[in-house]
């Protein structure tokens, strides 16, 4: 990855809003700008952090756990190591650097530190500016690498995909399903699951968001496998409902209009049109055939660094998607009662038409 | 648990301070007042937040994803559903209970959401107020009740690690031995791990946070296992080092300072002594060992809804500790290129001393 290339232009948009720096602390956001692989616990214990002069070297700010894989990753950054917390070598190191306004990122930074940084940057001279969107506008549009690495991604999270269909069988509970997949996406490499793995069985399977359960999965009934894992930064995001047994007529009929909306939507993604007329066309077949009201949620979302970013396939975004964006294309019918079927992939818009990356059809066309 | 006796605290506090309300975002709060299950993926997507007034009934704002389980397990409560997110919902619900001055949690809220709080609220004429502590400040003191979950964690735990210490193979590499141990945790019943699981063969084991690598376990060589779960909320954490084959006569001189450290910081413990008190009485033992440069973290941290809270037992801490109070004690040398050993338990602070929560001793007095 062209890390340099991408702080620089950082550096421009600092220089455009009369900034001298932005400190990173958004996880993927430093991973992009940086290549440092995310040590995060949560928002409260970062590993570390960036400082993006607007000109001259980006310094990376760790503590010594996290010492060696800063120098390894980013090798090429000034590494600071801080032993008293973040702020008081903040405090020395920005006046050094000639800094008198610094940007942070306002969506990934808790109020309180804020305040904190506010008032003890303020000592040393230096004001802080809430910034917005900086990285994750330039993350939305992804270039040949990174395809490459969401390529790789969707890849292995199809293998596992094959492996656990092919070997799966009914009587397991749904956790125990869900621990197999995670597992498996481990052992084949992956840094972790991009988001806990959605096992829904039979009638569970009406909820979208489902948490697995200690109940069995069923003969005969859907079995919604919702699943992603990160490779190499990226994240995949796929999801299958397939029927363990004997599909019924009901099934067939449902699943196939999903399916239907699924490959309307895909055909309509190209660059310049909005997210919300891709939505409408795959809603739209749903909506003919008597189901609208079992629809419930947007047709997709962007997917990259992090499991859901911009853009959203949904009624809200009036935007015009961009060749190099990736977004899930996610249509679903939620029965209560008795199940539902989402089917999802990932694909890349392009300037004609849009390249899809996963290549899985097991029970898609039936 | 005792939830609503939870409230009528949080409620003096606000009384006390002129707030109307609070607003809980920060998940262990919210489950620690109202027993709702995290179902978060980070602070970007929250699954509900509480509005606790200043008197009268809880309002457990959610969404539709989240309807069933909040309606489940937090009946007692108003369950409030937002289709367009949450600020729209609060701007139309706080008037109505007559909310003029609403405090809100700054330690768990992004800088850019408390923003957009204060300027949708204001046009409601509602005020926003920067709190801290509130609820973390209750959580520090545990209850019977927590005590015993908090056992029952660790008990659980303890039952994991015996099964793979037992039926450990040296040649796994350390990425399939914290599989292995997360895997078995699901199955016993817990929710996840309370960590990321660390596993540090031979010189590996010199990193205190060590991340499992494709690196296989080496025999006659050190292993640190460091691992949590979490059962019923409650986290455990708790750490081993072992040899897997011989074990040589360095190995033993330093894994005795080790535990002789922390039987001496065990011992120290009780109502009135403060956190540095600790921890000095430890590092002590492994200063007059000579070996004081390599153990470079504080003794030991608070564990309760999350792995890591206060008390802290370091130099920093010159707070007495209190009944009630949890905390882990863990000391350890750490020499680059050898290996390092850490030994951890958690334990009650007790007014007359402590109460060991850990039940294991295996390889632990050798």
């Amino acid at each position: 990855m062209n890390y340099q290339n991408r702080v620089k232009r950082v550096q421009k948009t600092l220089k455009r809003k009369g900034l001298d720096a932005l400190l990173v602390t958004q996880p993927e956001n430093r991973r992009y700008l940086s290549g440092f692989h995310d040590g995060d616990n949560g928002i409260g214990e970062t590993s570390g952090i960036l400082v993006i002069p607007v000109r001259g070297n980006v310094h990376l700010l760790t503590d010594f756990r996290y010492q060696l894989q800063a120098e390894q990753e980013v090798g090429w950054a000034k590494i600071g190591i801080y032993s008293r917390g973040i702020l008081p070598h903040l405090k020395k190191l920005l006046p050094k650097l000639g800094i008198e306004k610094l940007g942070f990122e306002s969506d990934y930074m808790l109020h309180s530190f804020a305040q904190k940084l506010k008032k003890t940057l303020a000592k040393a001279g230096v004001k802080t500016v809430a910034t917005t969107q900086i990285v994750e506008k330039m993350r939305v549009i992804k270039d040949e690498d990174e395809i490459n690495c969401l390529r790789q991604s969707v890849r292995l999270n199809e293998e596992v995909f094959a492996e656990i269909y092919n070997t799966l069988e009914p009587g397991m509970t749904e956790i125990e399903l869900a621990i197999a997949i995670e597992s498996l996406m481990r052992k084949k490499g992956a840094e972790k699951p991009s988001f806990a793995t959605i096992i829904a069985s039979a009638e569970n399977s009406a909820l979208p968001h489902a948490v697995p359960t200690a109940a069995r999965i069923k003969k005969h009934r859907p079995l919604t496998i919702d699943m992603g894992l990160v490779l190499n930064g990226y994240c995949s995001d796929m999801t299958r409902t397939f029927v363990p047994g004997k599909v019924s007529r009901k099934y067939l009929k449902i699943h196939r209009i999903v399916r239907e909306a699924q490959l309307a939507g895909t055909e309509a993604i190209r660059a310049g049109v909005t997210g919300s007329e891709v939505d409408a066309i795959a809603r739209k077949i749903i909506n003919n055939a008597g189901y609208g009201d079992y629809f419930g949620h947007g047709l997709g979302h962007g997917v990259g660094l992090a499991v859901h970013e911009e853009p959203r396939l949904s009624r809200l975004n009036n935007k015009k998607l961009k060749s190099g964006m990736i977004v899930t294309v996610e249509p679903g019918i939620y029965l209560p009662g008795w199940g539902g079927i989402r089917l999802e992939n990932m694909v890349v818009v392009r300037e004609n038409g849009c390249e899809v990356l996963n290549k899985d059809t097991t029970f898609l066309d039936i």
